[in-house]
């Protein structure tokens, strides 16, 4: 036996089901996967490789799959869009992963997503020349390894929720992310918040519920 | 020589300058607060103990002080208030503190607050009784100690922006705060972000900055 | 040479032996297994994986192996089975293995064991359905990884012995079971013990310590 | 404003509301105290100097102060009492203020304790010269500092519930009780289970409802 | 008995004894002090507060103190000038005592220093304004606390020695410096190196080493 | 998507372009060279295995490998000589490849290097019988793991900026290189500082900017 | 280029260069090996799996493998050997490696060896049993994981030098032997002292420089 | 009731009772050493404040008192001497304390001990200057902070058992002795073991085991 779904739907709409696919095999996936969808819901994988991805094409074909993000959905709802943007700043070449992780979430949950990649703290000047996708954005999603000052950087230009991501990016005294989690929960620049390290996820979801604040695209009221 | 003054005030609309008290000397805070008052803009000193509050009082009158929250506040100009309320849910008696920081941050900074104190996991069934206040809420603070959990619970019943506190309060195990911290960080409810230990002042700002998105109480638009 | 076997049987009245397989070869698992089943006792092996219980078979055809919780027992000899009940209370998928180590443990001492499994924190109203599996139960384990929140939730529910086993589940911050260790360490909730982090048997073993105090089935007294 | 008190008294029968201290003005736990005696039940204060005694005694004349366990208590109504005993097994005399909230706590809420201590592994045929102790207990609550390995020592002899509770004594690489605490969440002896460092008070309860498990004094079923 | 003296002057040229007077009492300070002055060196105490200056000040009537930096100093003979000038940056106010420590350090061995203080990375605006203090320097030292991002900061800006001092300033997750610490160490500018936690003699010493490379003010040539 | 290329050479005269190829893919990193060499300039590429130089060298035939320091190089401009030499010094046999790592950046930033490896602390005599090398160098790098203690003796030894590089040789206790990393910072020999675990190009990096201060070869000025 | 040889032997005297072969490539130890022969002494390897071995024979088919031990051996000199006995003591099966490592050392550095293997603290009789192996002994090396109460346990119980070896083996909180390091360190028991984590080695070699305090076989003096 | 007194002195001749006065009070000291000079033994008290001494002198007027070593004693027994020397060596002067720790529990259990302090890394050449006590001595105790580097080089001068004493001396990295600890734990110098931070009681008392092995000085064999 394992994971029971929740049947709770009434505040979703059209929010899909997450299925974080870590540590399951894509049998059990594609399971949850074929129940889950027996209630005509969106679903998206996280976490999901190839082999994931495969299993659940057998039950759903219309699933696609985001390589860099390694998330897949199934998309049966359609999904209420917010009005406003999110930016998703990187660092490195190799937080990528995560930067694509928050990105793809907070698309999937109804959200225009602008992304800025490799802009870390070393090369600053990258950043200053694209100063105004962090003025378009409602919310920012700071995605950075190693020493992750980028996050204080950015807090520290705009007047805007930040949330921060520190990534396992990085050796020695990094220590798998500890590094950049630390200097993210340290930081003196104001509206900044942290999210473990590596969970794209869980900021691409924290940024749609502030997103959503803002106003609903077809102007439909937030109850 | 200490601390230089910020003069960019264009985007802050009667946001106060803020000074961080702690490791400071009473006359060093009063100083800092004399070239502020200069310029005619609204102040707050968090970490702000009695004496430093009698020093500040010797140079602003007016000076107002928050016992629970130690902070001083000194208003010169007009604050826009925000439409949405906030929540400030604490779990024990010792976080109350740090709850207070966070609660008196956002009311100086233009927001109404909505306090739901001693509400623990321990006694959840208070929370319970509770829900409407977290329901009436934009954006939800929650602080707490020893394990942290009720960030947790809170984000598991409700579909919004929650802000985990964690507090030092705790012995042995707790190692000042990192148990809360790491339970707040590790939380699989989705939508929970986190500031560092006992950082009410963070939470409290970054709650403002979502709170703003959802429109200020006299209509006016975000610029 | 290895293993040397303890003959002190006096006070186990069937209690299985156990033999703690992760570390050692399978020969190994199978020449401690000749030895003991020369004395005609019930035999468990924690951390057995497949190839292990193969070479286990060879020696003791009637070998049983419980598959999802890494465990083979050999039973040869009659165990009392104590009156109460143990639950086994279960957060997320990804925990099941330790959930099942601990269950399948305290059933080969000799107790009766419910089961009630992905009732994590985040979705609380799941675990409020089944109140009454907590109600019957005389003591009560509870495993969950990530922030391990739902040890202090279930502790603060109940008025009974609770023993709480972190897991390993989770990634980042969670520090292979660490976060889930220290927020059950410092639960606030009253009657909460902890075990090793994926210590499923100890918890097993002490819960079965524990409700062998409520008396057996047969109603034979505990000298 | 400051703690709520919890008025669900159904459960409890006679077991005494607690107020953990640390971290509260005299003052403070004088006003919960006040609060609570309205409701004509059992109270006791945990780490509790005489400061906070002395002003509880203003309010309840009738409070006792447990001087080595730092704990006060006002009775006022009959408690049960349980039939078996705990008994309370210490290694240094450093660690019997820790050991004494153990223990006063048990007794507090309806047990008979018997205590041993100053029993440390370094002089370890002390312990053996004392075993009828340990034979006559039906739970024990183990209390160790420096290396804590008096827990599994004793978890190795009996064949019962063994509560280990580390203490902070020691120093170094002790690292406020880091060290004890390890050294007993990896016991290899069965039946162990673990609690805070210096968490005496949540030891005596665990154990407590552990003990009424073996029934109660007069015979009066447990429902 | 206590600390013996270097009499190996050979290779000093002027550069000051160090006496490191934390841990150590005022008498002990002046005794080391006056043994030294027997053979007519300069002499440089850190660490030291004011009691430290008034015994020292018994035996040395022309010691000075620089209270900021809790440095004492005997000038006995000339010291070597350095040609290049170092430049001091730092965060936050509570900073300051660490950047005079290693600016007052630096003046000690013989160099010209430039402060510029308070330019933390939330208003990296101020760095910018200043630029042309770093473009002066032959070697930088950045002082920061909190998060330490500024080191990343100024080391991406500029293609020269830095060397950055962590320092313990900021509370919870700062964990007394470790953040600032490990955000320095893992950082991706180049050419930046890191001295322990509150180390600002340890940073003035090493920029002196560096500078003396570019040559001496008398254009003397460094054998 | 991936790595946006810095153009902004003017201050770099002849530095060559980094690549950090660890988490790269051999074709990510062969792509960014393409880029990089349309521009004519030099490129090294670090943590590179033999892999990454094969497709490295399909699209630049004259790329160079140093198998030791598993750094690859294309050389296409000429780049300016430091007069002064580093030395790098390193422990044992199994830092050889960070040693290295410091030594081919030095070369290809253009600096002399002079190679001593093999003279841990435990052999001591062995770095005294060759003192000239540290005598000669401008600066010193000493790379070390275990212990680290290598980098203090060294720093005892020599008036001159020490750059120590702790790695993460060892094991046990070294916890992949946090000894030799806090032995190293907490040095208490002047003119000592450090770079992260394993980061032998971040020394080689440094020391040659420290070692540029010294003049260059033909003699030309430093602007 | 790599590891040079210690040609300073006038002090050895028989005693074996030791190769630590962990990290290196069965050709590099084939080669040192090589180069030592030449000098006619004696060597061991540690750390050696049967690749290294094998290369190993081909340069000096006399070569002896221990495999328990990880050990190989090269005798060419005779040895001295020590008049008084070493005990090696383990607690559990999978401590053997270690031990072994720990045995093996001090019988190539002549010493005679007593093994007394799985004793470990939840068995404590059967240390009991054992107690002449003890007493026989000049030194006494207690090698145990988990939660290593063993080595206070065994130097409560004698009056002799003790030395710990931690080791890795464990799971969960032991933190890859940090548990069983911490324990040994904090021991309370007189006469202890500790090695790294699964530093059989070095237990070993201390054992033997203790050992040979008490006199050699042939009664030779110890100058 | 507190500390029982241990009656066990067969096997002792001489060997003083030790009393761990740190977090005891005077009268608790006091209570204690009467007990046990009721049966003629020595004893003496380490962490001892001269607080402590007074009210032992009251109890036993031939008390003695070693300020620096924060130890008293009382000597009722002629004490075996054994004939070995050991040498107790010290980095700094803060070290001090401990390093007197050592040295007086060694004398006081009946060893001939010579001190060589503040010999520290940086100042190495000092050390060479007094090879000659080093040569002399059976056991070296090495007692050093900061970096702890001393001990390593130490060991790998002598072919004699060494005891690392690491001191809580130092701040930032040093993390209260941890760094010393880790440096000494991680030698690569053969035959060094380990106690606990600031244990010079631990490391003193190990020294006399060893040296006792050596042979007393009257001659007398031991059994
Ligand atoms: N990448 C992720 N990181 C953290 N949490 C996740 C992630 N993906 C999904 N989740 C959460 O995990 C829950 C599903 O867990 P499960 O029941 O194990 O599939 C979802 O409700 C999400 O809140
Ligand atoms: N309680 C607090 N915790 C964390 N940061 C704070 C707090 N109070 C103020 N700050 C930040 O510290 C800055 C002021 O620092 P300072 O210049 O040292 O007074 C403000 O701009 C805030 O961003
Ligand atoms: N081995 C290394 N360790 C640390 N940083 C490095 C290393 N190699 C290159 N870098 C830095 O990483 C930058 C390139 O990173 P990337 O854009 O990911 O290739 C370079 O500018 C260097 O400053
Ligand atoms: N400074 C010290 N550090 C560690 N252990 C000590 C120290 N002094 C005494 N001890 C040990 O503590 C025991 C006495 O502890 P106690 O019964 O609390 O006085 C002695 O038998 C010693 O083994
Ligand atoms: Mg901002
Ligand atoms: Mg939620
Ligand atoms: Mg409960
Ligand atoms: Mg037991
Ligand atoms: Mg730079
Ligand atoms: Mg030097
Ligand atoms: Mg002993
Ligand atoms: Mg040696």
């Amino acid at each position: 036996g394992f994971a029971k779904i929740d049947h709770h739907r009434a505040l979703r709409r059209g929010v899909p089901e997450v299925i974080f696919c870590q540590g399951k095999t894509p049998e059990q996936v594609a399971r949850i996967t074929r129940r889950m969808l027996e209630k005509g819901v969106n679903i998206m994988g996280t976490r999901a490789d190839l082999k994931v991805y495969e299993e659940v094409r057998k039950i759903a074909p219309d699933a696609e799959y985001y390589k860099d993000a390694r998330i897949f959905a199934v998309k049966r709802e359609k999904i209420v869009q917010n009005k406003g943007t999110i930016a998703v700043v990187s660092a490195g070449t190799s937080d990528i992963p995560v930067a694509e992780e928050a990105a793809v979430t907070a698309e999937l949950l109804g959200n225009k997503v602008e992304r800025l990649y490799d802009v870390g703290v070393a090369g600053i000047h990258r950043l200053f020349m694209n100063m105004e996708v962090l003025k378009r954005a409602q919310v920012i999603i700071v995605v950075a390894g190693m020493e992750g000052a980028l996050a204080s950087v950015v807090a520290g230009l705009v007047d805007k929720p930040v949330i921060a991501v520190p990534t396992s990016v990085g050796y020695g005294a990094n220590f798998s992310g500890l590094s950049a989690l630390l200097t993210m929960l340290n930081s003196c620049a104001g509206g900044l918040t942290v999210v473990n390290i590596d969970n794209g996820f869980g900021a691409g979801f924290a940024a749609h519920q502030i997103n959503r604040l803002g106003g609903q695209a077809d102007g439909c009221a937030l109850s």
